[in-house]
């Protein structure tokens, strides 16, 4: 079973979001036959490369007054701790993330991408020095165990990933993704949006109760056990009768 | 759009029909959105480690005189020629597999599968020595691309991704497959046997026309774009309204 996570590091639901789904996985009693797979998402591809602060910028984005976006900074700090997260309750920052977006592609090639998702959005997130501050990608992929000149190179060729960051982006919107986190399980369930773990637990059992092991659609004819040089189906290798 | 193959390395009929689905796959015109993993399928997982000549062993397993083991033998031989892929028409062995199987999960950890597979195949049906010749796969796995001491650890390591192995041939199982190759197109479409190429290219493009992309079934409410600390629906991240 496969569950793909549609998410942007510069979205505290994501980070909030990802941490309740995670707890509903641990207890998944199916959890060794999960794999989940980090897809990119970005809110606001037009956003700067230099970061700002982000009070403001909910401020700006919600139409809100300043108080107001400090509240709301608040209220998901609330939520983050309440999660056992740590968070940085003032003087977070963002900017565009698309590197970073690159670079998690690259992790996977690695598999290194959960390593890679855990430290952006620690360094998002928790930690006082920006994620976007110079060499810090550089620095955060050598801590999720990749090699830092690869990581380098990476970074310096904005067009290494590149696309596989668009297609990403394109299935979710494809699947009517208009915000995030947006879990998709197996292509056929979605749940958008940092739910309670509860809900994460209900997705995970109703995906694996409604899995389609068999049968599968067949195409083409059956395999016969052809490779005796028998004339017939087409040609497979078929499990000795002992 | 996901295709798993599951394959065995001893299986002749798994390289050629690889080779087949190659083709297909490379005329797709989506085929920069599908992404082909390799399954485990070990066809006799208790056949000994010791590599032995594969005509006679032809021949125990079909019920055949050896005259008839060695026809069969050429005829695969001629089919992989016709997909342009290299044979070793005499002198060919087989042994077991869980080792080659346990390594491709190491590479893929690694993005290095595909490059590992072809190597594999490569080495046990083209190459004069023998696959199973000791210190062969840790070889293998650096003309892949992989980290040669870390690839002798994980053949050292009888343990390592033998979990991942039983896994892939556990759902296998449940899906109904008794011989490889076996193709599995996104869990809906199955593929089994060296299908020729036009039934490949026929399965991803049912597959491509079929894939549930909206709607998904939704599990939980709708995500409002409660970042802004509104009351309301789950909390998500919305893309800003420019």
């Amino acid at each position: 079973m496969r569950v793909e996570i549609w998410s942007d590091i510069n979205c505290p639901w994501c980070y909030i979001g990802k941490a309740r789904f995670d707890r509903a996985l641990e207890r998944f009693p199916h959890r060794e036959a999960v794999e989940v797979v980090h897809r990119s998402f970005e809110l606001d591809p037009r956003s700067p490369r230099e970061a700002r602060p982000v009070v403001p910028l909910i401020a700006a984005k919600y139409g809100l007054g300043l108080e107001q976006a400090e509240a709301a900074e608040q209220r998901i700090a609330d939520n983050a701790e309440a999660e056992g997260l740590a968070y940085l309750r003032s003087g977070r920052d963002a900017a565009n993330s698309f590197d970073m977006h690159r670079l998690l592609h690259f992790a996977a090639e690695h598999g290194r991408q959960a390593e890679l998702l855990d430290a952006l959005y620690r360094a998002n997130f928790a930690e006082e020095r920006s994620a976007f501050a110079p060499g810090r990608l550089a620095e955060l992929a050598v801590e999720a165990g990749l090699d830092g000149a690869e990581a380098a190179r990476v970074l310096a060729d904005p067009d290494a990933y590149a696309q596989a960051v668009r297609e990403d982006e394109a299935t979710a919107s494809a699947m009517g993704a208009t915000g995030v986190p947006f879990f998709v399980l197996d292509r056929r369930l979605g749940v958008s949006g940092a739910q309670p773990t509860e809900t994460f637990a209900a997705a995970l059992e109703q995906a694996w109760e409604s899995r389609p092991v068999f049968p599968l659609v067949k195409v083409g004819g059956d395999a016969g056990a052809a490779d005796s040089g028998e004339v017939g189906g087409p040609d497979g290798c078929a499990v000795p009768r002992h």
